[in-house]
């Protein structure tokens, strides 16, 4: 487990059970890569081919796309028969919007029997004709931004089964990696484990999960007590953490998915060097020490038992020499495991975990 | 100001400004009871003609209506000619949908030129032809549990004036009336005070808000923003509040409307004699003393000034002797104003406030 500088192995992120009230994907993908200019338009994409590539079947790219994921080239009716479920649109165009030139490709998948899956704020049933086309075929056209119907209110009722939840001093640091991470790491020591994603690109790697920044407001824990619904003793849902306690506008996604997660440990994420809240410089990131007992103050009010176990870093901007420093010397300070989920190995937090 | 038993004056209730990103609804108002067979039934138009007096100006009942609010009886169109801007459902049927024996006046209304005012949860647009209608005539169909279109992020930016944001220990104690009575009586003093509403009752009664419980969880906050804009220097907002910190469903979204409002003042409101979270056994209410600590803790985040400065509590199951020894007990274990909105003076309270 644990290899320094590794993905993880595929085996490791797609969910072992489906949910009842959230988004489920139809894997293998086709993914749509449009008239991507350059990788960073195919973020997506790219995403999914690194953390899910067994969900990764085939590529489908218009004339003038100069990104290439090296997979087979097939056109949705190979794809529908080699068994692909969906087409996946895998790039972020400019302004979020379907372009023109997407649309044949769009109703060949339908009339081949994929279902569409987009991550575009732009919804594909306001594609005209589109919804039509999909329910003539009985095909799905699934927006991942848009959570599922039915969320309950939060109930409190303690669940069966464990959960370790990603919490962070601030939004966009490591949170979903993590999880991804901890998932593998756990199921590599024969432990059932499922990561359980709270956001799109999230969703789109495990096929399963609920967009938490669109949930409304009053149903937000009870979100979050969907996507970990109860489950055996020894099993552990890893939960992909939203926002964070101490960010002014998304404090309230937080709490909810904290109380809704229940959950018996936290990894609380954080970026070395990171001096305030991205985007917010009135508003300074929480010391270690006190993000640490503000999530589990917090997170008390469903599960008195819960506890941050570890501490993960996200050291990209770091050299080896520097990152081993600060790893050792927040150990030293905070008494728990440190580790960068993508550099370092995870043994130190995953005995931490298992010993809860 | 505060006269023991009495019910706020009129002037104190309708907002003095006019908000932005928030709903905004033409008063005074045609209450429809409809075919109401109890005053229980229709405690929407009682809360308003008791809260609001001013913006009722007629009343509109079906054959079997039970309930008489002692208003004039006008039709639509007599409405219209004495200036009512709304019809407004004052009734809440069982189960939440438009009564078949409604449908004539609903569209009376519209073809009168009235403004629909509905908290139902069923939507006005769904009853066949009368958004068609409604667009014809050039009226709006309002339903108050449908946040205005456009709210933002929240953004932390510090604005100008004082707010004050009434807080729980649980749900349904008193948090509007609260309100409500601080205004009324902050004007009574020549304070340029305005009530602002976050639920929907509030929202009829003022003619403007947001229903925070029905916004979307990454909008909580800055719809709250929104709620309490930039004011003059000495201008009060005094604020709503919505659910409670302490409550496994909803503490989200009152994190959220803490966040969002940065209130200078919390008053919190508490009922004696609950001892858990009301339809939540294994949730017990904090003590007073934990949970001023906790608001103030959440709301320093985006005001550090932010304090409590007094306690209402809901004593209607008390005597007047319980009562006054409640008041003064309390007073002197936690050294704040304690006081009953609806039946104490507001005097130690209001100083309080206007010393910050």
């Amino acid at each position: 487990m644990g290899t320094p500088e590794s993905k993880p192995d595929p085996a490791a992120t797609a969910a072992s059970r489906p949910l009842a009230t959230t988004i489920t994907l139809r894997q293998p993908y086709l993914l749509f890569l449009g008239d991507a200019s350059h990788a960073s338009r195919a973020k997506t994409a790219l995403g999914i081919r690194d953390w899910a590539p067994e969900t990764c079947a085939g590529q489908l790219r218009l004339a003038d796309c100069a990104v290439d994921l090296e997979l087979p080239e097939l056109t949705p009716a190979q794809a529908a028969q080699q068994g692909i479920g969906s087409l996946l649109i895998g790039i972020a165009p400019i302004g979020g919007q379907f372009s023109e030139s997407w649309l044949p490709t769009l109703f060949a998948a339908v009339e081949a029997g994929l279902d569409i899956v987009s991550g575009l704020h732009a919804k594909l049933g306001d594609v005209p004709g589109l919804a039509d086309a999909a329910k003539a075929r009985g095909v799905r056209l699934i927006d991942v931004r848009c959570p599922p119907p039915g969320l309950p209110v939060g109930s409190g009722r303690k669940r069966s089964g464990k959960r370790l939840l990603t919490v962070g001093t601030d939004c966009a640091l490591g949170k979903k990696y993590t999880a991804l991470a901890l998932t593998r790491a756990l199921r590599a020591q024969g432990i059932d484990a499922d990561f359980r994603a709270s956001g799109q690109t999230g969703i789109m790697i495990s096929g399963t999960g609920i967009p938490m920044d669109a949930v409304i407001s009053d149903f937000t824990a009870g979100a979050a007590e969907c996507l970990s619904p109860d489950a055996a003793a020894g099993h552990w849902d890893i939960v992909e953490g939203q926002g964070s306690l101490f960010h002014p506008a998304y404090a309230g996604v937080t709490l909810g998915l904290v109380h809704g997660s229940q959950p018996d440990a936290m990894v609380l994420c954080h970026e070395p060097g990171r001096s305030h809240i991205w985007g917010y410089p009135d508003f300074p990131t929480p010391s270690l020490q006190t993000a640490i007992e503000e999530y589990e103050r917090a997170a008390r009010l469903t599960n008195p038992k819960a506890r941050v176990v570890g501490i993960a870093f996200n050291t990209s901007m770091l050299d080896d020499t520097e990152r081993a420093q600060l790893l050792a010397d927040t150990e030293r300070e905070l008494g728990l495991p440190c580790f960068d989920p993508l550099k370092s190995p995870l043994d130190a937090v995953i005995r931490n975990i298992l010993s809860l």
